[in-house]
Protein backbone atom coordinates (compact mmCIF):
# COMPACT_ATOMS: atom_id res chain seq x y z
CA UNK A 1 0.00 0.00 0.00
CA UNK A 2 1.16 3.09 -0.47
CA UNK A 3 2.85 5.29 2.14
CA UNK A 4 1.77 8.51 3.57
CA UNK A 5 4.49 10.86 3.70
CA UNK A 6 3.81 14.01 6.22
CA UNK A 7 6.23 17.26 5.59
CA UNK A 8 6.78 19.72 7.45
CA UNK A 9 9.69 22.19 8.84
CA UNK A 10 10.03 25.04 11.32
CA UNK A 11 10.90 27.62 8.40
CA UNK A 12 7.55 27.55 7.17
CA UNK A 13 5.13 26.33 4.38
CA UNK A 14 6.87 28.48 1.77
CA UNK A 15 10.58 27.73 2.47
CA UNK A 16 12.63 26.53 -0.40
CA UNK A 17 13.94 24.07 1.94
CA UNK A 18 10.44 22.49 2.36
CA UNK A 19 9.42 22.30 -1.08
CA UNK A 20 12.51 20.21 -2.37
CA UNK A 21 11.93 17.68 0.30
CA UNK A 22 8.46 17.70 -1.13
CA UNK A 23 9.09 16.53 -4.94
CA UNK A 24 12.05 14.06 -3.80
CA UNK A 25 9.15 12.02 -1.10
CA UNK A 26 6.39 12.37 -3.84
CA UNK A 27 8.95 9.50 -5.27
CA UNK A 28 8.08 7.02 -2.18
CA UNK A 29 4.56 7.58 -1.99
CA UNK A 30 1.69 10.44 -1.09
CA UNK A 31 2.71 13.53 0.52
CA UNK A 32 1.02 15.72 2.65
CA UNK A 33 2.36 19.31 3.94
CA UNK A 34 1.35 20.76 7.16
CA UNK A 35 3.82 23.35 8.27
CA UNK A 36 4.14 26.34 10.10
CA UNK A 37 2.41 29.67 8.61
CA UNK A 38 6.10 31.36 9.81
CA UNK A 39 9.18 30.59 10.94
CA UNK A 40 9.59 28.94 14.24
CA UNK A 41 13.37 28.67 14.57
CA UNK A 42 14.32 28.22 17.87
CA UNK A 43 11.06 27.54 19.27
CA UNK A 44 12.01 24.04 20.92
CA UNK A 45 9.46 21.19 21.53
CA UNK A 46 5.55 23.16 21.36
CA UNK A 47 2.07 21.75 22.85
CA UNK A 48 -0.39 24.39 22.20
CA UNK A 49 -2.99 23.46 24.53
CA UNK A 50 -3.93 27.10 25.53
CA UNK A 51 -5.67 28.24 22.25
CA UNK A 52 -6.87 26.70 18.92
CA UNK A 53 -4.85 26.51 15.98
CA UNK A 54 -5.83 28.14 12.32
CA UNK A 55 -5.15 26.15 9.40
CA UNK A 56 -5.27 27.51 5.81
CA UNK A 57 -5.14 25.93 2.49
CA UNK A 58 -1.57 27.47 0.17
CA UNK A 59 0.00 26.48 -3.02
CA UNK A 60 3.26 25.71 -3.36
CA UNK A 61 5.58 26.75 -6.38
CA UNK A 62 4.03 24.01 -8.10
CA UNK A 63 1.03 24.88 -7.76
CA UNK A 64 0.13 21.70 -5.07
CA UNK A 65 -1.89 21.87 -2.31
CA UNK A 66 -0.63 22.39 1.19
CA UNK A 67 -1.66 23.67 4.55
CA UNK A 68 0.14 26.26 6.60
CA UNK A 69 -0.55 26.23 10.18
CA UNK A 70 -0.39 29.24 12.96
CA UNK A 71 1.16 26.52 15.39
CA UNK A 72 4.62 25.19 15.97
CA UNK A 73 6.25 22.36 13.97
CA UNK A 74 5.45 20.29 16.55
CA UNK A 75 1.92 21.01 16.74
CA UNK A 76 1.56 20.54 13.11
CA UNK A 77 2.70 16.69 13.84
CA UNK A 78 0.57 16.41 16.62
CA UNK A 79 -2.48 17.48 13.90
CA UNK A 80 -1.37 15.42 11.13
CA UNK A 81 -1.17 12.09 13.43
CA UNK A 82 -3.81 13.47 15.06
CA UNK A 83 -6.30 12.76 11.90
CA UNK A 84 -6.22 15.83 10.37
CA UNK A 85 -5.73 14.17 6.83
CA UNK A 86 -8.25 11.51 7.79
CA UNK A 87 -5.93 8.98 6.78
CA UNK A 88 -3.21 7.31 8.96
CA UNK A 89 0.75 9.53 8.84
CA UNK A 90 3.46 6.38 8.24
CA UNK A 91 6.02 8.89 8.39
CA UNK A 92 6.99 12.41 9.28
CA UNK A 93 10.52 14.37 7.72
CA UNK A 94 10.94 17.70 8.96
CA UNK A 95 13.02 20.10 6.60
CA UNK A 96 15.13 21.22 5.00
CA UNK A 97 16.28 23.13 7.70
CA UNK A 98 18.45 26.43 6.17
CA UNK A 99 21.66 25.54 9.46
CA UNK A 100 23.00 22.15 10.75
CA UNK A 101 21.18 20.86 14.28
CA UNK A 102 23.92 19.72 16.02
CA UNK A 103 25.20 18.59 19.60
CA UNK A 104 22.87 20.96 21.79
CA UNK A 105 21.10 22.41 19.07
CA UNK A 106 18.52 19.01 19.22
CA UNK A 107 15.90 20.21 21.97
CA UNK A 108 16.17 23.70 20.68
CA UNK A 109 15.15 22.64 16.93
CA UNK A 110 11.83 23.18 15.88
CA UNK A 111 12.67 20.82 12.96
CA UNK A 112 14.60 18.02 15.36
CA UNK A 113 11.11 18.41 17.89
CA UNK A 114 8.88 17.81 14.95
CA UNK A 115 10.20 14.50 14.51
CA UNK A 116 10.35 14.32 18.32
CA UNK A 117 6.46 14.92 18.20
CA UNK A 118 6.41 11.88 15.34
CA UNK A 119 8.21 9.52 17.83
CA UNK A 120 5.79 10.42 20.65
CA UNK A 121 3.06 9.67 18.50
CA UNK A 122 4.39 6.27 17.43
CA UNK A 123 5.55 7.25 13.86
CA UNK A 124 9.05 6.87 12.40
CA UNK A 125 10.21 10.95 12.39
CA UNK A 126 13.22 12.47 10.45
CA UNK A 127 14.35 15.91 10.81
CA UNK A 128 16.85 17.00 7.62
CA UNK A 129 19.08 20.24 7.86
CA UNK A 130 21.48 21.47 5.91
CA UNK A 131 24.74 22.99 7.18
CA UNK A 132 24.55 26.36 5.20
CA UNK A 133 26.58 29.35 7.04
CA UNK A 134 25.12 31.69 8.99
CA UNK A 135 24.13 34.94 7.05
CA UNK A 136 24.81 33.08 3.98
CA UNK A 137 22.55 35.38 1.13
CA UNK A 138 22.82 33.16 -2.24
CA UNK A 139 20.84 31.12 -3.54
CA UNK A 140 20.72 27.26 -1.86
CA UNK A 141 21.22 23.70 -3.62
CA UNK A 142 18.94 21.75 -1.49
CA UNK A 143 19.17 18.99 -3.95
CA UNK A 144 21.95 17.11 -2.11
CA UNK A 145 20.30 16.94 1.12
CA UNK A 146 16.59 16.20 -0.58
CA UNK A 147 18.36 13.30 -2.16
CA UNK A 148 19.92 11.82 1.15
CA UNK A 149 16.51 12.52 3.11
CA UNK A 150 15.06 10.43 0.24
CA UNK A 151 17.75 7.88 0.22
CA UNK A 152 17.28 7.19 4.51
CA UNK A 153 13.29 7.64 3.89
CA UNK A 154 13.64 4.02 1.91
CA UNK A 155 15.85 2.60 4.51
CA UNK A 156 13.36 3.11 7.16
CA UNK A 157 10.47 2.37 5.40
CA UNK A 158 12.65 -1.14 4.26
CA UNK A 159 14.08 -1.61 8.15
CA UNK A 160 11.77 0.19 10.09
CA UNK A 161 12.46 2.14 13.37
CA UNK A 162 12.88 1.15 16.69
CA UNK A 163 9.70 3.02 19.18
CA UNK A 164 11.03 5.73 20.65
CA UNK A 165 13.69 6.18 17.79
CA UNK A 166 13.86 9.55 15.48
CA UNK A 167 16.73 10.33 13.49
CA UNK A 168 18.54 13.82 13.12
CA UNK A 169 19.80 14.10 9.49
CA UNK A 170 22.79 16.75 9.12
CA UNK A 171 24.26 17.10 5.60
CA UNK A 172 27.23 19.23 4.82
CA UNK A 173 26.91 22.46 2.60
CA UNK A 174 28.73 20.90 -0.15
CA UNK A 175 28.59 20.52 -4.05
CA UNK A 176 27.15 16.91 -4.44
CA UNK A 177 30.29 15.15 -5.53
CA UNK A 178 31.90 16.38 -2.72
CA UNK A 179 29.66 14.97 0.05
CA UNK A 180 31.65 11.82 1.15
CA UNK A 181 28.73 9.69 1.94
CA UNK A 182 26.85 8.99 5.03
CA UNK A 183 28.30 7.87 8.85
CA UNK A 184 26.70 7.11 11.75
CA UNK A 185 27.26 9.97 14.39
CA UNK A 186 26.49 10.24 17.81
CA UNK A 187 25.42 13.67 19.26
CA UNK A 188 28.81 16.07 19.05
CA UNK A 189 29.77 18.80 21.85
CA UNK A 190 27.95 22.03 20.75
CA UNK A 191 30.01 25.32 21.31
CA UNK A 192 27.73 28.23 21.79
CA UNK A 193 29.39 31.78 21.95
CA UNK A 194 26.34 34.15 23.08
CA UNK A 195 26.72 37.14 24.79
CA UNK A 196 24.29 39.46 26.93
CA UNK A 197 24.13 42.38 24.68
CA UNK A 198 22.40 45.12 26.89
CA UNK A 199 20.87 48.28 24.79
CA UNK A 200 18.84 50.99 25.50
CA UNK A 201 16.20 51.98 23.39
CA UNK A 202 15.36 55.63 22.10
CA UNK A 203 12.98 56.21 25.48
CA UNK A 204 16.15 55.05 27.64
CA UNK A 205 15.15 51.63 28.94
CA UNK A 206 17.40 48.73 28.07
CA UNK A 207 16.79 45.57 25.98
CA UNK A 208 18.65 42.49 25.86
CA UNK A 209 19.79 40.79 22.82
CA UNK A 210 21.07 37.23 23.46
CA UNK A 211 24.15 38.28 20.68
CA UNK A 212 27.61 36.61 20.19
CA UNK A 213 28.78 34.57 17.00
CA UNK A 214 27.50 31.52 15.55
CA UNK A 215 27.51 28.85 17.48
CA UNK A 216 30.97 26.05 16.79
CA UNK A 217 31.43 22.70 18.19
CA UNK A 218 34.35 19.99 18.63
CA UNK A 219 34.46 18.42 15.60
CA UNK A 220 35.40 14.92 16.98
CA UNK A 221 35.50 12.11 15.56
CA UNK A 222 32.46 9.92 15.80
CA UNK A 223 30.37 13.00 16.02
CA UNK A 224 28.03 14.81 14.15
CA UNK A 225 30.00 17.61 14.05
CA UNK A 226 33.46 15.70 13.16
CA UNK A 227 31.26 13.67 10.02
CA UNK A 228 30.07 16.81 8.88
CA UNK A 229 33.74 18.61 9.42
CA UNK A 230 35.06 15.78 7.27
CA UNK A 231 32.58 15.59 4.43
CA UNK A 232 30.07 13.41 5.40
CA UNK A 233 26.34 13.34 5.71
CA UNK A 234 25.52 12.78 9.43
CA UNK A 235 22.83 10.25 10.73
CA UNK A 236 22.18 9.97 14.52
CA UNK A 237 19.04 7.84 16.32
CA UNK A 238 17.80 9.95 19.13
CA UNK A 239 15.95 8.99 21.80
CA UNK A 240 12.78 10.10 23.54
CA UNK A 241 13.77 8.60 26.75
CA UNK A 242 16.56 11.07 28.57
CA UNK A 243 17.08 8.95 31.68
CA UNK A 244 20.75 9.09 32.77
CA UNK A 245 21.41 6.19 34.02
CA UNK A 246 24.85 6.13 34.01
CA UNK A 247 24.51 8.31 36.90
CA UNK A 248 21.64 6.92 39.15
CA UNK A 249 24.15 4.60 41.04
CA UNK A 250 26.24 8.08 41.45
CA UNK A 251 22.92 9.29 43.19
CA UNK A 252 21.99 6.72 45.21
CA UNK A 253 24.80 7.18 47.65
CA UNK A 254 22.91 10.93 48.42
CA UNK A 255 21.91 10.68 51.93
CA UNK A 256 19.08 13.00 52.54
CA UNK A 257 19.04 13.99 56.60
CA UNK A 258 17.15 11.58 58.49
CA UNK A 259 16.93 13.79 61.77
CA UNK A 260 14.34 16.66 62.52
CA UNK A 261 11.54 18.16 63.98
CA UNK A 262 9.84 18.43 61.16
CA UNK A 263 8.28 15.01 59.99
CA UNK A 264 9.49 15.97 56.34
CA UNK A 265 13.01 15.68 57.35
CA UNK A 266 12.24 11.98 58.75
CA UNK A 267 11.60 10.59 55.03
CA UNK A 268 13.43 7.93 55.13
CA UNK A 269 16.93 8.19 52.50
CA UNK A 270 17.10 7.74 48.63
CA UNK A 271 16.30 4.33 47.99
CA UNK A 272 17.44 3.50 44.56
CA UNK A 273 14.25 1.31 42.18
CA UNK A 274 16.01 0.30 39.19
CA UNK A 275 13.38 -2.83 38.79
CA UNK B 1 31.05 31.38 50.28
CA UNK B 2 27.38 32.04 49.66
CA UNK B 3 26.12 30.36 46.54
CA UNK B 4 24.04 32.26 44.23
CA UNK B 5 20.86 30.49 43.24
CA UNK B 6 18.61 31.18 40.30
CA UNK B 7 14.70 31.02 40.73
CA UNK B 8 12.62 30.46 37.27
CA UNK B 9 10.25 29.09 36.48
CA UNK B 10 7.41 28.32 33.66
CA UNK B 11 4.45 29.59 35.73
CA UNK B 12 5.31 33.46 35.60
CA UNK B 13 7.19 35.23 37.83
CA UNK B 14 4.03 35.72 40.16
CA UNK B 15 2.85 32.24 40.38
CA UNK B 16 3.19 30.85 44.31
CA UNK B 17 4.70 27.83 43.30
CA UNK B 18 8.23 29.94 42.14
CA UNK B 19 7.55 32.27 45.68
CA UNK B 20 7.27 28.82 47.90
CA UNK B 21 10.83 27.83 46.25
CA UNK B 22 12.19 31.30 46.55
CA UNK B 23 11.41 30.89 50.67
CA UNK B 24 13.34 27.90 50.80
CA UNK B 25 16.06 28.40 48.49
CA UNK B 26 17.03 31.30 50.52
CA UNK B 27 18.18 29.09 53.18
CA UNK B 28 20.66 27.79 51.08
CA UNK B 29 22.49 30.91 49.76
CA UNK B 30 21.65 34.23 47.96
CA UNK B 31 18.22 33.66 45.63
CA UNK B 32 17.89 35.65 42.56
CA UNK B 33 14.65 35.81 40.13
CA UNK B 34 14.26 36.31 36.84
CA UNK B 35 11.14 34.53 35.26
CA UNK B 36 8.74 34.79 32.73
CA UNK B 37 6.12 37.21 32.88
CA UNK B 38 3.57 35.18 31.70
CA UNK B 39 2.68 31.53 31.56
CA UNK B 40 4.78 29.50 29.15
CA UNK B 41 3.20 26.03 29.76
CA UNK B 42 4.07 23.58 26.91
CA UNK B 43 6.37 25.88 25.35
CA UNK B 44 9.65 23.49 25.05
CA UNK B 45 12.92 24.92 24.79
CA UNK B 46 13.03 28.14 23.53
CA UNK B 47 15.97 29.97 22.70
CA UNK B 48 14.90 33.51 21.40
CA UNK B 49 17.53 35.15 18.79
CA UNK B 50 15.29 36.81 16.72
CA UNK B 51 13.83 39.96 18.95
CA UNK B 52 15.03 41.28 22.06
CA UNK B 53 13.88 40.87 25.18
CA UNK B 54 12.50 42.97 28.15
CA UNK B 55 13.23 42.97 31.77
CA UNK B 56 11.24 44.39 34.49
CA UNK B 57 11.33 44.87 38.25
CA UNK B 58 8.66 43.45 40.47
CA UNK B 59 7.74 42.89 44.04
CA UNK B 60 7.27 39.35 45.20
CA UNK B 61 4.15 38.89 48.12
CA UNK B 62 6.68 39.50 50.86
CA UNK B 63 7.70 42.69 48.83
CA UNK B 64 11.38 41.18 48.00
CA UNK B 65 12.62 42.51 44.47
CA UNK B 66 11.95 39.73 41.42
CA UNK B 67 12.30 40.42 37.52
CA UNK B 68 10.01 39.82 34.97
CA UNK B 69 11.34 38.70 31.42
CA UNK B 70 8.97 38.32 28.14
CA UNK B 71 11.19 35.37 26.77
CA UNK B 72 10.77 31.93 27.96
CA UNK B 73 11.93 30.44 30.95
CA UNK B 74 15.34 28.72 29.55
CA UNK B 75 15.56 32.61 27.75
CA UNK B 76 15.44 33.44 31.92
CA UNK B 77 18.19 31.00 32.38
CA UNK B 78 20.39 31.81 29.71
CA UNK B 79 19.75 35.94 30.75
CA UNK B 80 21.35 34.71 34.15
CA UNK B 81 24.18 32.20 33.19
CA UNK B 82 25.22 35.37 30.18
CA UNK B 83 25.49 37.61 33.66
CA UNK B 84 22.52 39.41 33.84
CA UNK B 85 22.82 39.61 37.08
CA UNK B 86 26.44 40.42 36.91
CA UNK B 87 27.48 37.25 39.51
CA UNK B 88 27.80 33.89 37.73
CA UNK B 89 25.26 31.77 38.95
CA UNK B 90 25.80 28.31 40.80
CA UNK B 91 22.75 26.78 40.27
CA UNK B 92 19.43 26.97 38.72
CA UNK B 93 15.97 25.71 40.46
CA UNK B 94 12.93 25.73 38.57
CA UNK B 95 9.33 25.37 39.75
CA UNK B 96 7.38 24.68 41.21
CA UNK B 97 5.28 23.68 38.25
CA UNK B 98 1.70 22.98 38.90
CA UNK B 99 1.21 19.89 37.20
CA UNK B 100 3.66 16.82 37.28
CA UNK B 101 6.93 16.94 34.03
CA UNK B 102 6.87 12.69 34.14
CA UNK B 103 7.58 10.55 30.73
CA UNK B 104 7.87 11.90 27.45
CA UNK B 105 6.49 15.33 28.68
CA UNK B 106 10.13 16.60 29.40
CA UNK B 107 10.60 18.34 26.30
CA UNK B 108 7.15 20.24 25.90
CA UNK B 109 8.46 21.23 29.56
CA UNK B 110 9.54 25.05 30.18
CA UNK B 111 10.15 24.11 34.05
CA UNK B 112 12.40 20.95 32.37
CA UNK B 113 13.70 22.62 29.54
CA UNK B 114 14.88 25.65 31.76
CA UNK B 115 16.79 23.02 33.70
CA UNK B 116 18.46 22.24 30.37
CA UNK B 117 19.45 25.24 29.51
CA UNK B 118 21.56 25.36 33.01
CA UNK B 119 23.06 22.73 32.32
CA UNK B 120 24.19 23.61 28.52
CA UNK B 121 25.46 27.02 30.37
CA UNK B 122 27.69 24.30 32.70
CA UNK B 123 25.45 25.16 35.87
CA UNK B 124 23.42 22.67 37.39
CA UNK B 125 19.90 22.65 37.12
CA UNK B 126 16.73 21.30 39.40
CA UNK B 127 12.97 20.93 37.82
CA UNK B 128 10.41 20.48 40.63
CA UNK B 129 6.92 19.81 39.87
CA UNK B 130 4.28 19.13 41.84
CA UNK B 131 1.53 16.80 40.95
CA UNK B 132 -1.48 18.63 41.14
CA UNK B 133 -4.75 16.94 39.47
CA UNK B 134 -5.62 18.84 35.97
CA UNK B 135 -8.30 21.24 37.28
CA UNK B 136 -7.71 21.73 40.87
CA UNK B 137 -9.34 24.54 42.01
CA UNK B 138 -7.92 25.14 45.57
CA UNK B 139 -5.41 26.59 47.41
CA UNK B 140 -2.35 24.43 46.66
CA UNK B 141 0.24 23.79 49.26
CA UNK B 142 3.62 24.31 47.76
CA UNK B 143 5.41 23.47 51.24
CA UNK B 144 6.14 19.74 50.89
CA UNK B 145 7.54 20.30 46.91
CA UNK B 146 9.60 23.18 48.31
CA UNK B 147 11.54 21.53 51.33
CA UNK B 148 11.85 18.52 48.91
CA UNK B 149 13.43 21.24 46.44
CA UNK B 150 15.79 22.35 49.56
CA UNK B 151 16.66 18.85 50.08
CA UNK B 152 17.98 17.65 47.19
CA UNK B 153 19.59 21.21 46.43
CA UNK B 154 21.51 20.85 49.53
CA UNK B 155 23.13 17.41 48.01
CA UNK B 156 23.80 19.40 44.69
CA UNK B 157 26.30 22.04 46.76
CA UNK B 158 27.83 19.00 48.70
CA UNK B 159 28.16 16.16 45.91
CA UNK B 160 27.91 18.15 42.44
CA UNK B 161 25.94 16.91 38.87
CA UNK B 162 28.29 15.36 36.83
CA UNK B 163 28.51 17.61 33.33
CA UNK B 164 25.81 17.42 31.44
CA UNK B 165 23.00 16.19 33.97
CA UNK B 166 20.10 17.79 35.27
CA UNK B 167 17.50 16.71 37.85
CA UNK B 168 14.47 16.17 37.43
CA UNK B 169 12.23 16.29 40.52
CA UNK B 170 7.98 15.40 40.83
CA UNK B 171 6.37 15.31 44.10
CA UNK B 172 3.08 13.34 45.14
CA UNK B 173 0.41 15.94 45.67
CA UNK B 174 0.09 14.52 49.01
CA UNK B 175 0.05 16.26 52.65
CA UNK B 176 3.42 15.77 53.83
CA UNK B 177 2.98 12.71 56.39
CA UNK B 178 1.68 10.72 53.49
CA UNK B 179 4.99 11.51 51.69
CA UNK B 180 6.87 7.67 51.13
CA UNK B 181 10.16 9.74 50.31
CA UNK B 182 12.31 9.88 47.90
CA UNK B 183 13.22 7.32 44.92
CA UNK B 184 15.70 7.47 42.21
CA UNK B 185 13.65 6.68 38.89
CA UNK B 186 13.86 6.29 35.00
CA UNK B 187 11.81 8.49 32.75
CA UNK B 188 8.53 6.25 32.09
CA UNK B 189 6.19 6.23 29.88
CA UNK B 190 3.18 8.58 29.58
CA UNK B 191 0.12 8.31 27.61
CA UNK B 192 -1.55 10.89 25.93
CA UNK B 193 -5.28 10.96 25.51
CA UNK B 194 -5.39 14.26 22.58
CA UNK B 195 -7.63 13.93 20.09
CA UNK B 196 -8.18 16.86 17.16
CA UNK B 197 -10.98 18.87 18.42
CA UNK B 198 -12.61 20.48 14.54
CA UNK B 199 -14.96 23.54 15.44
CA UNK B 200 -16.48 25.87 13.52
CA UNK B 201 -16.28 29.95 14.40
CA UNK B 202 -18.99 31.92 14.30
CA UNK B 203 -18.03 33.36 10.61
CA UNK B 204 -18.08 29.87 9.60
CA UNK B 205 -14.39 28.79 9.66
CA UNK B 206 -12.76 25.85 11.18
CA UNK B 207 -10.47 26.41 13.97
CA UNK B 208 -8.32 23.03 15.79
CA UNK B 209 -7.65 22.44 19.53
CA UNK B 210 -5.76 19.57 20.85
CA UNK B 211 -8.10 18.39 22.98
CA UNK B 212 -8.84 14.94 25.06
CA UNK B 213 -8.34 14.13 28.63
CA UNK B 214 -5.05 14.72 30.86
CA UNK B 215 -2.25 12.38 30.32
CA UNK B 216 -2.07 9.05 32.00
CA UNK B 217 0.82 6.90 32.44
CA UNK B 218 1.92 3.55 32.89
CA UNK B 219 3.09 3.20 36.53
CA UNK B 220 5.25 0.62 36.12
CA UNK B 221 7.99 0.28 39.23
CA UNK B 222 11.36 2.32 38.85
CA UNK B 223 10.06 4.40 36.50
CA UNK B 224 9.02 7.93 37.89
CA UNK B 225 5.35 7.38 36.98
CA UNK B 226 5.40 4.26 39.14
CA UNK B 227 7.22 6.48 42.21
CA UNK B 228 4.36 9.24 42.02
CA UNK B 229 1.77 6.19 42.06
CA UNK B 230 3.23 4.60 45.39
CA UNK B 231 3.86 8.15 47.18
CA UNK B 232 7.23 8.88 46.39
CA UNK B 233 8.84 11.92 45.49
CA UNK B 234 10.82 10.62 42.04
CA UNK B 235 14.38 12.08 41.41
CA UNK B 236 15.13 11.47 37.62
CA UNK B 237 18.62 12.27 36.36
CA UNK B 238 18.26 13.92 32.73
CA UNK B 239 21.19 14.04 30.17
CA UNK B 240 21.43 16.11 27.23
CA UNK B 241 22.96 13.92 24.97
CA UNK B 242 20.21 12.33 23.60
CA UNK B 243 21.96 9.72 20.99
CA UNK B 244 20.52 6.16 21.08
CA UNK B 245 23.48 4.16 21.45
CA UNK B 246 21.58 0.92 21.72
CA UNK B 247 20.90 1.65 18.10
CA UNK B 248 23.62 2.27 16.30
CA UNK B 249 24.70 -1.39 15.22
CA UNK B 250 20.95 -2.12 13.95
CA UNK B 251 21.28 1.24 11.89
CA UNK B 252 24.78 -0.12 10.66
CA UNK B 253 23.41 -2.81 9.13
CA UNK B 254 21.34 -0.54 6.69
CA UNK B 255 22.73 -0.29 2.86
CA UNK B 256 22.72 2.39 0.90
CA UNK B 257 22.32 1.75 -3.01
CA UNK B 258 25.82 2.01 -3.77
CA UNK B 259 24.86 2.12 -8.03
CA UNK B 260 22.84 4.63 -10.43
CA UNK B 261 23.31 7.20 -13.22
CA UNK B 262 23.67 10.10 -10.34
CA UNK B 263 27.22 10.50 -8.59
CA UNK B 264 25.17 11.09 -5.44
CA UNK B 265 24.11 7.57 -5.42
CA UNK B 266 27.26 5.92 -5.73
CA UNK B 267 28.10 7.49 -2.15
CA UNK B 268 29.43 4.38 -0.27
CA UNK B 269 27.37 2.63 1.79
CA UNK B 270 26.91 3.92 5.55
CA UNK B 271 30.74 3.30 7.70
CA UNK B 272 29.85 3.49 11.21
CA UNK B 273 32.28 5.02 13.29
CA UNK B 274 32.00 4.81 16.81
CA UNK B 275 35.58 5.67 17.35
Amino acid sequence: MEKHILVTNDDGVMAPGLFALVKEMRQLGKVSVLAPDHNWSGSGHVKTLDRPMRVTEVRLLDGSIAYACDGAPSDCVALATLGYFKEPIDLVVSGINVGANLGHDVTYSGTVTAAMEAGIAGVPGIAVSLDVPQGFQNEIDFGPAACAARLIVQRVFENGLPPEILLNINVPFLPEDQIQGFRLARQGLRVYHSRLDERVDPRGRPYYWIGGEAPTGVAERGTDIGALAKGFISVTPLQLDLTAYHVMTNLSSWELPGQSNKKFFSLPAFTVSHA
